[in-house]
């Protein structure tokens, strides 16, 4: 199993990381090798057999190429046990994935609302607008729908968010949770108090004996300001400590 | 099967109808009959069982809800077999319609380039910028890594993106080259030379029987300047007839 993804981000790799991890799967993360990014070019440009990836990240299983993020950790998911067999519980699982996706999406849009071929510094007017509404409406929206989901599912008695166990999806909340207190932390003190499933998910799966593991080891790279979660102070305001007279 | 989507628009609820009308489903597209927009309201504010939509389109089958529309589709082609069985070939397709999915997001950002609570009128500086660099860079790279699928399958000797014969994705490219070729008819006029293969497949899907069909009903609703693909002559410069000198 080879994992092809930017080595010195977590990124939209991590997503996937975070499966192989939980999964136990033995596998290589090709770029961090010796062999670096530029093993990823042959696949990139279509010097190699199988399915035509856009970008990365992307994985290999002997000649099967996978990519585009949601569907990988999905593949994964079904080979290793990390999903309900179902088809209606698999599109479940992948409903909230997409839409975990956009969430990602919308968090790098804060810092890069003009596009990714301008640097931050050129775009912070912008980039502040686009956080303000961020934080304020888009951010509390996904993550309460999020938190509706878990209050939702008595199948796994609000501990999950599909099915009775622990799925891929679970694993890629806690990631986004991650990200966000990363890149907002003033935000997300604020409105961890409404959403207490969603954070002891977090929890829960950060004790998962496998994912312990791997969050101490330096195969988890530190958040950092290159990635899509970035924390730049002027995009996530201080919280107000004075109550406000109704 | 109930489909729930805006009523006025074909967005991205299109790549959901193109499938049930090829696979010939017999569906009631709720929101165009007289209960109208507020028959999603119970789903999306999560007065009914089964999944939680975080947006529309989603659909209903008996007591499953599914939504994001890759996942929708995805889904359907399943039931319906429109996509081959083996995990590898619907990993292979559901990579093509995510990557589809990212370029109409990238078209729809030419003219919403600040985000859609902003005017048209408000952004349209940024929405030039934008569009000027999807035009002449990613546009093109997205619609060729498509033909580079199409030239590398030979198992549907360059017909059909994945496999031997037609899937879910074969009709989403159609859409997207149709949307592509209402929003900037000059810049696809230029760049459909470099493109043989995806032009025709565009016209085998036009050209099936039951998409035919459905194309000249009134089922379609024409494109229009609410949807994901508008039409902004100034987002789409005229082509330059003169040669140049190397």
């Amino acid at each position: 199993m080879e994992l092809y993804y930017w080595p010195m981000i977590q990124g939209r790799g991590e997503f996937v990381r975070l499966v192989l991890e939980e999964a136990g799967v033995s596998y290589v993360d090709v770029a961090r090798t010796k062999r670096g990014m530029a093993a990823m070019s042959p696949f990139l440009d279509g010097k190699k057999r199988g399915a035509l990836p856009f970008a990365a990240p992307f994985i290999r299983v002997g000649t099967t190429i996978v990519s585009q993020t949601a569907n990988i950790v999905a593949f994964l998911a079904e080979r290793h046990g990390l999903v309900p067999r179902t088809p209606a519980l698999r599109a479940e699982a992948l409903q909230i994935q997409l839409t975990i996706a956009d969430l990602v999406g919308e968090a790098h849009d804060t810092h890069h609302p003009l596009g990714g071929d301008l640097y931050y510094e050129d775009q912070k007017k912008e980039a502040k607008r686009r956080a303000k509404s961020f934080v304020s409406e888009r951010m509390p929206k996904y993550l309460g729908w999020l938190e509706d989901i878990l209050s939702r599912n008595t199948a796994s008695r609000k501990q999950w968010l599909v099915g009775a166990r622990r799925s891929y999806v679970d694993l890629s909340a806690f990631q986004v949770v991650e990200g966000l207190r990363y890149a907002f932390p003033h935000a997300m003190e604020r409105r961890a108090p409404r959403l207490p499933l969603l954070m002891a998910l977090r929890d829960r799966v950060a004790e998962r004996p496998r994912i312990a593991a791997y969050l101490r080891s330096e195969r988890r790279i530190p958040f950092n300001q290159m990635g899509i979660f970035r924390h730049y102070p002027e995009l996530d305001a201080k919280p107000q400590r004075r109550r406000r007279a109704r």
